[in-house]
This record gives structure tokens, sequence and C-alpha cells, in this order.
């Protein structure tokens, strides 16, 4: 199956002259859904790391189902005021102004690894801050696994250093 | 397993007086997590439907894993100017003003059977709301599965005529 028949592209989305991945596509064709699930849980099981971080909110429609399959933890990055208990916050650079990205104070304990899964790397701005922020509290970052990558944005360039696999490339 | 035990509440969140019921500590542990993806699924198999609606963004915690397990279409239910598509939107009442929600104009087809997943029942608006977007648009709810029920808050009420199932109620 070629995964890239099945993610729909929005041109002009959210802006003018940005080509959007629509990957809404993925989950309403059940054997799609299936085979993006089922490669995610394959790679992943190659990284060597204790914790999911699932990156809010389109990376919660990936990482729980990985968490499920492999029986791993499995904690929120999240938006500000969005998580109730006490948090640590990262803050990162976006094309203009920045973002701010929270977990809860105790989803990461010192020394642990961490696997990031997130639906699409583009400029790798919110991807870079999520390892920013396991590292800040102490723990590492295993590696990134991404459903959709566009590379023509050099994400993977302000990743270095990180392990990062995807597994449906734009060029 | 007393699923309950597992929940984390947290005072005076997101403001003074709530109680609020934390579900990412269902996350964190995998043999809770398995637990409650578990029941929803069985649940799930005693309704008669064809889709799955996801509703933002928590319910994207649990839904996705049960459309995997059933192989079942799975489209999301988001606040507006998410959807990168065509949209249509329904309005639904806040205890205060009015919130709005939107699917994908292909999301559901006339007479299609859905099934609503999210994560907690308090008044029951967004859910409501869901129920009659889904209607809207022509399709059908086969039933609402829920994990938490906040009992006190009445959801049930405003739901009269549609099946609503949740797993951990609170009196």
């Amino acid at each position: 199956m070629n995964l890239k028949e099945h993610i729909r592209n929005i041109p002009n989305f959210p802006k003018q002259g940005i080509q959007f991945k629509d990957l809404s596509t993925i989950l309403i064709d059940p054997a799609v859904f299936s085979q993006v699930i089922d490669e995610l849980t394959e790679r992943a099981q190659k990284y060597d790391f204790d914790k999911i971080g699932a990156l809010e909110s389109r990376g919660f429609w990936f990482a729980p189902t990985v968490a499920y399959n492999l029986k791993k933890p499995l904690f929120p990055i999240r938006k500000p005021g969005k998580l109730p208990g006490k948090t640590v916050q990262q803050a990162y650079k976006l094309e203009y102004g920045e973002g701010i990205i929270e977990i809860h104070d105790d989803a990461v304990n010192p020394e642990e690894k961490v696997l990031l899964i997130d639906d699409l790397l583009a400029t790798g701005g919110t991807l870079k801050g999520s390892c920013s922020l396991v590292e800040k509290v102490g723990g590492r970052v295993a590696g990134c696994l991404l459903v959709v990558e566009l590379e023509f944005l050099k994400g993977r360039e302000l990743l270095e250093g990180y392990k990062v696999e995807t597994l449906i490339k734009y060029r």
C-alpha cells in the first residue's frame, strides 16, 4: 500500500501558499490506519525506551495505540493551561514569535528514556521544544517517530543529534 | 482492578471549586490503560455502528485505539479552525455562552451509524452538540461511550434519547 495516496492535500491551509497534509484521511480508512500504526509500532520496538511522549493534539491520533501495543507508559505534551496538575514548561521558536509546551512535573523521571511521537515533522520547532523539555526534567530522548516529514522545511537540521524517523516523506 | 484509584483528582482546576478528574494517570500506567481500552473495545462491540467519532482532544487518547482494535473508520470532532478541509459546524450550549464544534463535510455519509467516544461526561454539552452534528449531516448516533461520568452534573438528562455508556462513575 502506498500510504501517500491516502493523505489528502489541502491547498492554502492554514494560510495562502501552504500545502497542508490532512492525516484525517488515514484515520477514516481502517486498513490504512492499521498499516500506519503497525509500522510505527514496529519501528518503535527498535528503540530502547521507557515511556512514550505524545505531542498535542494530532500526535494523540497515533501515539496511544503504539503505547497500547507495546505496553509502554504514555504521557501527553500539551499547550499551556490544558494539563491540570503541576507542570514544567518549555518555550520554543516558531516562524514568528514563540510557542510554549508543558508536561506534568511527574511525567518523566530522571534518566528515563523517552520516545516522542507526533503526526508530522515540518520546521521541527515543537519537536525540538519537546526534546528540550524531556531533558529539562532529567530525562533522555531515545528518539522521535513521526508519520509524515516535509523534508523541504529541513526540520531535521534543527533536530541534529537526535534520532528522527518518519514513515512518509515529501521532498 | 479498581480504575477509580488510577484517576488523579486535582482540586480547583480549571477554576475554584471544581474537582478535576485527571485521566493522564490512566495513560502513564500500561496495565490501567490496557484495561480501559479493552473495556471500551468490548462495550463498543455491542453497538451496531459504522464509524467512530472522536471528540477533541482527550477523546483522542482513547478512541483511536478502539477504532484500531475493531477495524472501524475514525473521524475527529474538533474545535473550529483545526480541520483543514471543508467542514460542517454545530453550536452547543456551555455553562456561560456557547461553543462550536466541527467535522469534515465528508466524515459521515447519510444513514451511517456513529459511535461517539470521549473521555468524560460532565454537563454533556459537547457530547449533545456532537450528536446534533452527526444528525445534521444525515448520520445516526449509535451510542456514546465515555471513560468517566460525573453523575452529579446530570449530563444524561441533556442526552435523553441517546444510549450513553460510561466505565467509571462519580456520584
